[in-house]
């Protein structure tokens, strides 16, 4: 078992808001991050899959391949968009990064050629981080 | 004459568009960066200031007063916010890093107790960067 | 089962030394590091808490509250101080990082008002880090 | 349990490329990485060690002798080296970085001198690392 | 005057090797460079170009286009290819990274649309950094 | 006129203290940076030497000599020390990044045998940095 790591960054702004709270409650729990014209970052995403090597290659998936799948995927749908307005996938949930590392699972868990999906990590700054494995 | 570094990261939202020209300019001129509900970055901010050293403090400037003076003075005006609608001192120019950079500049130059200040520089991106110093 | 991780840096000096030991042992064994008048390093502290995303949030837990948790409990007590000297929860041991992340756990196991303490990790240099999951 | 990590650097030469395979199959799975003169990468390796500390030294393992071993058994072989021409243990597979750290896996879980080989982790580049744990 | 960088990463393989030297004087100047089989870099390259803001844009220069003239004219020569035998620009000289600064400012200086070329830094290493301003 | 720089870390303790002054004025003028048992850094130094490109060996200067020189002359005088108590070249000043990069500068600035020293840089922590040019 080897596990493949494919890092892509992506450029989003997003709000903090649940909608159905109110205004002072979305305030309360989301402070700064409730901003209402939006804020944003540059999220670095890191895209792992575990599997065996194969030896006629050497990889558990071509590199490559697994970009190409990320940028189709995830990177076009997120990258220079509003999280909360543009991405069909994030409609419903607020846009928290745990929220948002689970939509990108759900989007990659079965378009993994080779090898599996062990886990989906997300920077959205340099001080906080989110991992999800999938279960 | 030594040269002084403080370093500061914000997130912001924000959206390339010229009021002025057609949404089709727009568009050809800023391409992604011209996405209609924004998209977002961690700005890194470091703030350079030259001076002579003070002998009885070993300092140029006491990092900790220049770190409040970019705090009042920017961070508290861009962090969290959308660069287009929120900041005062980018209303009327395209909210390009260049345009940020002379705008921060302005909002410190006369506020630097110690030393003069020498350089704005702001990270966008891992692979975008501008300097200003002034002039 | 999501992982959020707070990142915090503090910069503090100490000595590795075991008192019980001979000057000759503690040369023999730590090296530079038992140097007698301390050494230092800026010490990045990961904390991570692995939970399930509260549904009206999107948190695992708060990231603002684990960070205040954070400066409460550790960097407060180990930030611009020497630890051998002045830290209460590393009397008795080597101020070894293995040591320094076992007390940061003990630190804050109980602490953590969602989610549960997951992992304790921290680089003392670029090239040397350590992680503790508590067992 | 406590997880101890030591990263090195080295920068070596590689080309992906299949001695069994056509030149065109080649060409088809390893693309540039196929390049006829080789191309090259400064590889960052973290090598984890995972024990139980010793109250005597606070320590799992000393660094320096594992930083000793790594530099001993890896370094010495690889940096400033051509991987498929200049290195034993990689004679007879496709230099991926999959491969790689297998190799590197095994050059060391036998000299470990307390504690266990836990982890072996390369960045080919900042966009695609690896991770190997024996099994 | 604002200055703009374009930060991109190229993988390369190279000797340092004079031909009109002897092989003894080679291994005596070069050391480990050397070393005949060639070894590798991942080059971080930063292309700075220094100018007025466009008051239509807000731009010194579009860094899409840039990026464009920097894989153009550099990528494409120098990624995934040894410097030695495969990049025209650096042939009859040693492939060091100060050799490498100059060639590639040879190559971008005339084809800066607006604004000029103002400085070219290429990190070899983490360690080992050369910057070039043409003069 | 190319600039080459070589990057070193090293590990020290220190506090910030006027002994001129009264302990009440260097708690005002330092604050946390005056604790009374010293807490540490790893600093980050960058040595910059300018110089002509020397046509046989493609250098300003060999990057393995300048280490050397870096190495003898300021790390193994700073490297595990406190530069308070240990420092030759620190005694009657405030150890601030200032006065250190001055230091540094008058350590090397004999010592470069081809280009010459042009910039000492410093990183005290990821976001405070000195730059020293010599005048």
């Amino acid at each position: 078992m080897v596990y493949v790591t494919r890092r892509e960054v992506f450029s989003a702004s997003h709000r903090l808001h649940n909608d159905s709270l109110s205004d002072d409650e979305n305030k309360e729990i989301f402070g700064k991050c409730n901003s209402p014209n939006s804020h944003g970052h540059n999220y670095i995403l890191e895209v792992v899959v575990g599997g065996e090597i194969n030896p006629k290659t050497g990889y558990v998936i071509d590199l490559k391949k697994l970009k190409s799948i990320i940028i189709e995927n995830v990177i076009k749908k997120v990258d220079h968009r509003n999280l909360n307005t543009d991405v069909d996938f994030l409609q419903g949930v607020v846009t928290t990064t745990e929220n948002l590392a689970v939509g990108i699972w759900k989007q990659l868990v079965d378009k993994i050629p080779s090898g599996k999906l062990y886990s989906i990590k997300i920077k959205e700054t340099e001080n906080n981080y989110i991992e999800y494995r999938g279960k």
